[in-house]
C-alpha cells in the first residue's frame, strides 16, 4: 500500500508545516539524505507541555511522540511532494522531557517508531536513539529530530 | 559578498582551532559531508561554565551560542582552507546546560543560527535541534556540533 | 593489524547483537553511511544502571562506555560482515546519565574512543560530541551512538 493509501486507513490528516519563526529551516536536503529539524510535541496547535516522570505518564509520553511523528510525516511530505519518494526513515533521535527518575524513555519513543512502520512498511523502519533531557524548547514533553533517505 | 568578506564587515576574527586532547577528531569528512564534533562554550580561553536558568540568563546563552558559532566557522576554515568551499550548513544540533525548568533553548541557539546566517548568508541556514541537557564537558553552558557539505 | 588481529591482542571477543524488542533496527545503511542506533552500557547481560555523579564514578562511566564500545563493534561486525570493510568511525554521539552537578563526560566517553582507536587504528578516530542527559532508557548509565563509513 502506498503511504497515503496507510494514512486514510488510519484517519489520518497530515498538517501542512509552518516554517519556523527562528533563524533556521525546517530541512535541509545534502545528497538523497533529508535532514529534518527536531519537531515538538503540540496538542490543539500549542506546545504539549510538561516533564515524564513529574505531570505526564509514559501512555501521555508515547501519544505524544505519535503526534510528533504525524508532524514529522507533514513536513516530509512537504519537503518531497510525495511520502512514497521517502526510501527509507534512516535514523530518529527522540529526546524526552524527563525528571532524573524516569527510566522509560524507549518506551515513550515506540508511538513515533509504530507510526513511521504503519505508514510506510519497511521503508519506516529506523536506526533510534532516545533520551532524556532536562527540558526542551518551550517546555514541550517531547521533541523528535529524524534523517531520511529520498529517491534521487 | 564572500564569507571572508562578512567576517570583515562585522568584525570577526576566526580562531585557528587546537586539537582535542582527548582521543578524537575535530571533523570527520565522509563524502561531501563533514561531521564537526561538539564546540563548548568558551570565553577568554576557557570555558564558559554555569547552567541556564540558574547561574545565566538566555541572554548570555545567546552570546555563547554565537561565540561557539564563531569557533565552529574556525573550525570550518581549517577543514576546508577556505569557507567559501561550504556549500551548505546542513544541521546545527544546540545543546544548552539547562535546570529542569528553563525552556529557552530556541532563544539560546539562535545566537549561532543567526551567525551563521549573517556570514554564509542563505548557505548559512540549516536544519536544527535545540535541547536541555543536564550538563555538559567542564561545566560549559553550551555545546554544538553540526553537519555541513562541502564541495568536492 | 587487522581489527580481527586487534581484538584478539586486546583478549576481547565481540558478542552477536540481539535484535531490539521494538518497532526499530539496529542498524540502517544510506550509501556509504552505516547509522547505528544508540547502544547503552550492559553488564552481565543487563542495564548498567546508575547515575555519573551519584552512584557512578568518573572510572566507573569510562569503563561503562568501553563495553558499549565493544557492543558497537559487535553490531558493526554484524552490519558488514568483515571490520575491515569499515572505512572510519565517522562519529559518536555519547550521553552520560548525569546530575546536574556532573562535568566529565568527556573522561567518560574517552573510554569508547579509546577503544575504537585501539582496534580500527587511524579508521577508529572520530568526530565526537559527549553530553550529560536527565536519564536515559532502562537507567542505563552510558549510551553510544554513531555512524560509520563502509566500502561500496
Amino acid at each position: 500500500m502506498s503511504a497515503q493509501e496507510n494514512l486514510q486507513r488510519l484517519g489520518i490528516t497530515l498538517p501542512v508545516p509552518t516554517a519556523p519563526l527562528a533563524a533556521f529551516e525546517l530541512w535541509v536536503q545534502s545528497g538523497n539524505l533529508l535532514f529534518v529539524s527536531g519537531h515538538i510535541a503540540k496538542r490543539d496547535g500549542k506546545p504539549w507541555t510538561g516533564q515524564l516522570g513529574r505531570e505526564l505518564t509514559t501512555a501521555d509520553g508515547k501519544e505524544a511522540a505519535r503526534l510528533v511523528a504525524i508532524d514529522l510525516l507533514g513536513t516530509l511530505q512537504a519537503a518531497t511532494g510525495d511520502l512514497d519518494r521517502i526510501q527509507r526513515i534512516v535514523k530518529l533521535t527522540v529526546l524526552v522531557n524527563s525528571t532524573s527518575d524516569f527510566k522509560e524513555q524507549h518506551l515513550v519513543a515506540n508511538g513515533a517508531s509504530e507510526l513511521f512502520a504503519a505508514v510506510l512498511g519497511d521503508r519506516g523502519k529506523h536506526a533510534r536513539s532516545a533520551y532524556g533531557t532536562a527540558q526542551l524548547p518551550f517546555g514541550s514533553c517531547v521533541e523528535i529530530e529524524l534523517i531520511a533517505e529520498v529517491s534521487a
